[in-house]
């Protein structure tokens, strides 16, 4: 009946977290005494650091990545390739050139043209956000550069403003956008982040600038006197490079074609060194793994690690790897994405993003729900057993949205965002017993999913 | 009795805080509606902005605070000549060249001297703080850069390495300096400030880093190979500049001549703002005296209104206006002075730095502090009005250390240090509400001091 039996035959009892306490405990152990994950991802961030798809650094991290899985003694690691995008920043500047002259703190968004070589100079619009974009007149927008100076709600409900407003602006006759970093937190610190062109619109380049410069120029243009900023980009797209999704596996003892995927995306954005976004994902995936490796547990089914690549700015990776599962889809029994940063996991969340088999926007499964709370329990030692509905994310999105029961760690979320996309995600930023509690929490998550009787559904 | 009378006259009663009560009520209403205030703070730094000693922005500033204490009906309002250290910052960077290449987000420290044209480049040694410094030998440091990579713990201790750093370890023969900035958030910010160059010593170059870059730099220095960073800094000194002190007055209704001083500084670092250093202490200040006037109450004694200039890099208006008093010191009868930023006031530090007229560290004294205390129950219903014992600045310091009872405004002070002396100490940083109770509490403060029957002592 392996591979048959639901979720639900476990629902009434408490079977699972006795059955995987102690299996659960020496995980959560070994990963509380961990200093080899943490090493790697020093590894990773100090001496290879930022790896923008199509760079050089990626590469690197590629083969890297490669040899670290076999070292940890996974089975056929291989570097699955990959075309993805290749933007490049190239040199870039803005300022305020009236009424005054300052100089604006800015970086282009991933994925935008540049300017033509002697910039763009023009009057700025500002706006609170996409929907008083959306008030305004062709008029009122023709010719100008707009900022989009959007209060920070919330990652998911700001990011629009950078993810769509330079061609809503462009719709409108716009020529240039500036973007209010999406950030809690203002300490001159701009944050990238991709953007997404509209078909059949203009491209107009784009840049965030910090807090800071986005409330001067409102206040500057509250007094009636036009604010006019001149930008100049060299960035452009190149022919898509070659890279890799990156995967070692733990072969099934019983089922190894049935698997458990986990892991996180090995691309980072050109700043900072990618620490938490998303170093600390893959690498506590791969401690994870290679923990359960260590203690020689085998489970029923294969355990996968995946360094997905080209999450930022294509999404490439995760794509490439739906279409090498081919028609195998079934055999993907849950797929865990750590793309949250390694603050102190509470839990995680369960959800299928796109609804499961077809059915937009379904609920999780109740049976399932109660599986993973039986689970969560071997977490509660540690303060990461909680399991809420809502999980997944844009690797594992091409796998949920047919159906994969699709998972991701949940943290207290305290200061991600402070990080997100810029120069500071840096290795301090992962604390040291967090980032062992993460591995704990993937370890005893990713163990047990790949070892129960039954499926998730 | 005037200006004999001792405060310790009033520590029995509540005589103070009954008289004052309807005063007090008035100017704090009066604060926290202000609009002026906070108008004025937006000029200063949107308009005008960053205003080194030197700069021909701090010329605009000190021009513009003459006419904005005219426009606001003080007395004797007069720029008051002042000679000041002119140190320029020129162009500057650094990068870690060896084992590998990486930028060093970095601002050279106030009054260092420059490098040669073709930069300094060697090997870092990394120390704890002047502590750990003090334990290496001359062959240890000789021909080294040194970091200070000092954790935090408060700024007083922690800021030794930035002021002290470059002559202890020049005197062991050190090339240069490195310092990770004095503050608690690591955001990638470098934080300047002065460093003070001890006599005798070679003079070497010194910069500010980012906490991350310096906790890079520790990590790599780890492994056993050589941090190699190359420096490059054109700053210098040239002769000194024209500057002035800018002062305005209440003059008093009986005693004209006693003199209750309150100010901040005019100048501020070449970066960022100086919105909260000193834009905020300068503007409540000057809005404190702006309320009293504009509600008629003219105080029995001078009300003086200063901002003085080159408080951070020379600290020449605290000197000059300790001279511009002459042999008149013992009419000034109490001198405040902000610095600490316009976070939530909590209340008053009261002090003498330096001991009074002589004493080096005595505490403060009883009767005023009781007197103080019942001041202090005026602001209770804005939560200022507590009093505790410390208080001064480096302006006022001239005056304190010569018997000047002396106070300044205590905040919440939750981050003020995060911003200190960066391209972040911006208008944002400045809460209305928060400015509005400093302006309150000064104007309270300033207010009851001048008018009441008896001095502090």
């Amino acid at each position: 009946m392996f591979g048959l039996c639901v979720a639900g035959a476990y629902a009434q009892t408490n079977d699972l977290t006795e059955q995987y306490r102690s299996a659960a405990d020496r995980l959560i152990d070994a990963a509380l005494a961990d200093t080899e994950g943490y090493a790697k991802l020093t590894y990773l961030c100090d001496r290879i650091g930022k790896r923008l798809s199509g760079s050089q650094s990626l590469d690197q991290a590629v083969s890297w990545s490669v040899e670290q899985m076999k070292r940890d003694g996974l089975k056929n690691v291989a570097a699955l390739p990959v075309k993805v995008s290749h933007w490049v920043r190239g040199r870039e500047s803005a300022k305020i050139v009236a009424p005054l002259e300052r100089p604006l703190r800015m970086l282009g968004l991933g994925m935008s043209v540049g300017t033509p070589a002697e910039g763009i100079s023009a009057e700025v619009v500002v706006v609170s956000g996409i929907e008083q974009l959306a008030q305004l007149s062709r008029e009122q927008v023709k010719g100008k550069i707009v900022l989009f100076n959007a209060v920070y709600k919330g990652y998911g409900p700001t990011v629009v403003n950078r993810t769509a407003g330079a061609s809503r602006a462009a719709a409108l006759g716009a020529v240039a956008v500036l973007v209010r970093s999406i950030t809690p937190l203002a300490v001159q610190l701009p944050h990238t982040g991709a953007l997404t062109y509209q078909e059949g619109v203009p491209r107009i380049p784009a840049a965030a600038i910090t807090i800071e410069d986005a409330l001067l120029i409102e206040r500057l243009s509250q007094n009636g006197v036009p604010v006019k900023v001149h930008l100049e980009m060299a960035a452009h797209e190149e022919p898509d490079a070659d890279s890799a999704n990156v995967i070692g596996e733990i072969p099934g003892r019983e089922l190894p074609q049935e698997v458990v995927v986990l892991g996180g995306h090995l691309d980072s954005w050109d700043v900072g060194q990618g620490a938490q976004d998303d170093g600390s994902g893959i690498l506590a995936s791969l401690e994870a793994v290679a923990l359960i490796k260590k203690l020689g547990l085998q489970p029923r089914r294969t355990i996968r690690v995946v360094f997905w690549v080209n999450e930022e700015n294509g999404g490439k990776g995760g794509e490439a790897y739906r279409q090498w599962v081919g028609d195998k889809l079934s055999n993907q029994v849950a797929a865990i994405e750590m793309d949250g940063g390694a603050e102190r996991p509470l839990g995680f969340g369960f959800g299928n993003f796109g609804g499961r088999r077809g059915q937009t926007g379904a609920a999780p499964d109740a049976d399932s729900m109660a599986t993973l709370k039986q689970i969560g329990k071997l977490l509660e030692r540690i303060g990461a057993g909680e399991i809420t509905p809502g999980g997944g994310g844009s690797d594992i999105g091409p796998l949920t949205r047919e159906g994969v029961p699709g998972l991701s760690p949940r943290t207290v979320a305290a200061h991600y965002f402070d990080w997100h996309h810029t120069e500071a995600d840096t290795l301090d930023k992962v604390d040291l017993d967090d980032f062992r509690k993460n591995i704990a929490g993937l370890a005893v998550m990713s163990y047990v999913l790949a070892d129960m009787p039954g499926r998730l559904r």
